[in-house]
């Protein structure tokens, strides 16, 4: 019992995915999710209370998965400039796995700006990110490979230039090499604040 | 005749900023504006197709007003990378014009992914906007203020670090001081891409 009752949850979990991806947030219904797995109301309602639940597991799912990725990253570069880089280099996959998930992602947020309970579990992974990167420019400090910058604001400007890609690659997916820009873009920033080698 | 069609127009401009900014794109119908402007369906079907042609003139007037300022700041800075910190040291005036416009813009960009006429209307000024600050890096290049890099990339990385911050100035106001965070931003991309002076 206990298998199938994990079963029903992965594949609820993946026909929301799809649900949302194909008709967007606003769009998905508990029902249309139900139908998509194959599943009844009741079964919905025994593993998530809600629609925004199904969401918040699936953003979590995304999230913790590129934070293990990035510290991995972190763990085996040499450097924070060498990290930074390696990290721009996994962009390919983050488009990748971005692809129909960032204009959900884009569609909560919307919404969090007008409910403060969808605020609260949006801002919470967000700040996370801004706590690593701010963590990693404090390291490169320490060990003398970026330059005494501020670490708090050297993190926004990171995640800014890492958002702001991905939200032109949404945009406009024919208008440039996204990876592309994305490297010369951490390039140029590593350029800005990395202490120039003795 | 003609004045009085001309104040209505604006009315119903007035209005539609109003209710986008307080009830959303999708949560603002005709009804909505029409009602908060003081006039009749007729007076709004005569002036505009659609809540669709309403947006987009209000789009237009805003990009606009921010494109003559930006070019206004080229022409008047001495070198490129002088002109780049003056435009981020507007961005004051665009985050408080954002205030309450830029989640309906968000709104609006996320439809513009589902639907081709949208999306045209979107794509159309962010264009403009890629080859505006293309042209000034070239411009750059030109003056020797700015090394020979990829100037449609470091176009790109430019929107992305204001696009970037825009979006986490809205999801977490209280965060950070934004425009500092734009303004060090700007600095460590100038201090990557600009010619040391000699």
């Amino acid at each position: 019992m206990q298998q199938r009752s994990e079963e029903t949850r992965a594949r609820l979990l993946q026909a929301a995915e799809f649900t949302f991806a194909q008709c967007g947030y606003e769009g998905s219904g508990v029902a249309e999710i139900c139908s998509a797995a194959g599943v009844s109301k009741g079964a919905f309602y025994h593993h998530f209370p809600s629609k925004q639940a199904v969401f918040l597991e699936l953003l979590k799912s995304w999230l913790l998965n590129l934070e293990e990725s990035l510290k991995d990253v972190h763990q085996e570069a040499g450097s924070v400039p060498q990290a930074l880089v390696r990290m721009t280099d996994q962009m390919e996959r983050v488009f990748q796995a971005a692809d129909g998930r960032l204009p959900v992602f884009l569609e909560f947020w919307i919404q969090a700006l007008r409910d403060p309970v969808f605020w609260q579990a949006t801002i919470a992974p967000y700040q996370r990110f801004e706590k690593f990167f701010t963590g990693l420019v404090e390291n490169g400090i320490e060990q003398g490979s970026v330059k005494p910058v501020d670490p708090a604001i050297a993190s926004r400007v990171i995640l800014a230039l890492a958002g702001g890609v991905l939200l032109q690659s949404l945009l406009d997916p024919e208008g440039a090499d996204w990876e592309q820009v994305a490297q010369q873009g951490i390039h140029y920033l590593i350029n800005g604040i990395a202490e120039a080698k003795p």
